[in-house]
């Protein structure tokens, strides 16, 4: 089977009108990248056994391999299963394997399955049933015209288990039974940078993949800063000659990325950060105010950040700034609250009261309101103290809505800590 | 023109491999089912010609109304202008209100268009240029089969305000024209729960719809809650006549779900709880160990929270909860960090130390290390104090990885502290 296509179809009504970070599709982008698999359409459709229906009459025209996650519930909105069987004309059957894997899932949980749940060991006849280690709903996949169709929960934690345990080694055995040679795995490189608008970021890279190179190159800009990737693309044979080449361009996106270049891959702000400071033997702590909360939940996304963090204070108020980190009430009502001096002073602050390596503070205006003339809504300044009396800060102003602002503010605060480390060496 | 029905197309490689949330779905959504008009698929694809011609070709077969975003920035990657001209066969051309648009904002931040701007200009001819009034990039729409395709810029400022001053209007007067009568706006409720589990929120709501009525039930489970929605079906002499029927079917679901149900809409629970303490004249602070600051970001998310939220402590280490809240380090070492005591001496703690009305505190294990076998991963402890001199605390075990246990457990908090001030009334 050829398995070079690949289109996820995620279904939900409630995914059609969004808001929500979309984890399933960075995790199937890449666990399908990893064996050549290129995810080139990803659709979302309603809980409506009709569009599901359509959705499939399109993914078959296009795809090889397709991934549908949800709508394989116990409740009323629940319809994948109808839908697939609609669509490629096979019946429904309750399945013994799928009805076993159900009964001792809710076992476990003291529960026995009820009306609504049997209704998850429906299968369409000629499928295979693929088991749930996590949850209470199997999942099945089914080849159909020159397709194979994969369906899948779409709790991302239920899907995950079930691509690693089930999918992927499905896919693998197919291909190896196909007498087809293994496909060079997808090789992408991806480059995150902040303190760059797009243009300048785009600017910085004109001419670095030659003409007639079968490399992409990608954008994507965002309050956390520009993403930058380099795909390989063609076939095979395309990709093994290329790998060296796709080294070399990544090199040459290096250099002129310079220190704008923070992470690279799935690697986070907080995570570089996180281990600068470890490497350092160095501790630290924060005093946000604009920010509210954000610098500590970041730092502390990171497994085993207890080890470098020991605090954030949020001085909300201005009485919160003068008792939490010892700022002179007379320094506030001189500068403002949001300013150089009292940025310097929140550093100073916190690092002395946590008697920690390294203070970082922000203090700034979120917005919409509390803007004026001369101290606008997007003014932020960072500080940074390390005990040696000469605290460092900086300026910046921010467009956008207080959440864009305070997540500018949150990653050009880490961004200061980390150019600092950097320079520390 | 038929407006029925609407699918969006957003452009970008990014995209497809996901991990952002995507805010521009929900706000289409909202404003095309304000006109009546339903979002019905959604599709991503990458930067790739060949690509988006076929997602519009898949498009018009299925929608009347084709809303595109991204792909019409100036960098090499962006190539929606081409592919529209490619599938509508259209050619592209300079267009000179695009130009006049994008050099007089380009002016305002003291730049001339550079030639990789230039391209932004060139629209398919006989489309519409669409001002953007924020950025650079012009947009455009075009009549093509039966369908209107819309091509906005995927940054959500610039596509927001374009569909609000060029889209809608246009929309509306294309109705007009054409006679019809304008549909009904889509009707949809939605409600926001949390602590029951989406089997049991499915259970209490069973048989509210009575069979054969015209309005669609939908879950959606988060480590955040369980989501609820009821959406009116049907044309729009059946959406008029429902109405009422919604109505009652929304109040006999506010009662089944009880005090479980914390908001409805787009309201979330850090503006509900917002609400509640300025509602009371309450002031509000928050001791946060697991959470690491996500409690205080949360609250400050909410324009004015100053007014209500003093400060929060993010004491990650024990050293830090006893020097930021006092509590005894005799405490933490007999009763463990993660402990009932510690939370009512955290929350004590912060409420006395920010001589604020209300002290709100979480401590827990959020992992994945840290777990022991009488005080597992996802143990969390909630604490909240009213200076009445008793604290009231509650035990909670979450499931999940770190991002999933610190969500719920902010979630939690919040919610603890919703039902205490309802109680409060």
């Amino acid at each position: 089977m050829n398995q070079r296509d690949a289109e996820t179809i995620a279904i939900g009504t409630e995914l059609l009108i969004g808001g929500r970070s979309d984890s399933n599709s960075l995790f199937l982008a890449d666990e399908l990248g990893k064996l050549g698999i290129a995810v080139r359409f990803k659709s979302v459709v309603g809980d409506k056994r009709v569009d599901i229906v359509t959705a499939l009459h399109t993914a078959v025209r296009r795809a090889h391999v397709i991934v549908m996650t949800g709508g394989l519930g116990p409740t009323v909105d629940d319809c994948t299963r109808e839908a697939v069987a609609c669509a490629t004309g096979h019946r429904l059957g309750r399945r013994k394997e799928a009805l076993e894997g159900m009964t001792a899932r809710l076992a476990q949980w003291g529960r026995t399955p009820n009306t609504a749940q049997l209704r998850q060991a429906m299968i369409p006849s000629g499928a295979t049933v693929l088991k749930n280690p996590v949850g209470s709903a199997p999942g099945f996949c089914l080849s159909w015209k020159k397709a194979l169709i994969i369906s899948l929960p779409g709790v991302p934690r239920e899907m995950e288990e079930m691509m690693r345990q089930e999918v992927l080694p499905l896919l693998c055995a197919a291909r190896e039974s196909s007498g087809r040679l293994p496909p060079a795995p997808i090789v992408r490189q991806v480059f995150h940078t902040f303190g760059l608008a797009e243009a300048d970021v785009d600017a910085k890279l004109h001419g670095l993949i030659p003409k007639g190179m079968p490399i992409d190159l990608g954008l994507l800009a965002s309050p956390m800063g520009v993403l930058v990737s380099l795909t390989m693309k063609g076939n095979q044979s395309a990709r093994e000659k290329n790998r060296a080449l796709l080294q070399k361009l990544a090199n040459d996106a290096r250099s002129r990325l310079s220190d704008w270049l923070f992470a690279e891959g799935r690697d986070t702000m907080e995570e570089v950060v996180g281990r600068e400071l470890v490497q350092r033997g160095l501790t630290l702590a924060v005093a946000e105010s604009c920010t509210g909360g954000l610098i500590g939940h970041r730092l502390t996304q990171v497994a085993g950040s207890s080890a470098y963090v020991d605090r954030a204070a949020v001085c909300y108020s201005n009485r919160a700034k003068t008792e939490m980190l010892g700022v002179p009430a007379e320094l506030i009502a001189r500068e403002g609250a949001v300013s150089k001096k009292v940025a310097a002073a929140m550093a100073c602050g916190i690092r002395e009261r946590a008697n920690v390596s390294v203070g970082l503070s922000v203090t700034g205006i979120a917005g919409p309101d509390g803007g004026t003339e001369t101290k606008p809504v997007g003014l932020v300044y960072i500080g940074l103290d390390d005990g040696t009396g000469r605290p460092v800060t900086q300026e910046f102003r921010f467009h956008g809505d207080r959440n864009v602002i305070k997540q500018r503010s949150s990653q050009a605060a880490l961004d200061f800590l980390r150019r600092w480390l950097l320079d520390k060496a």
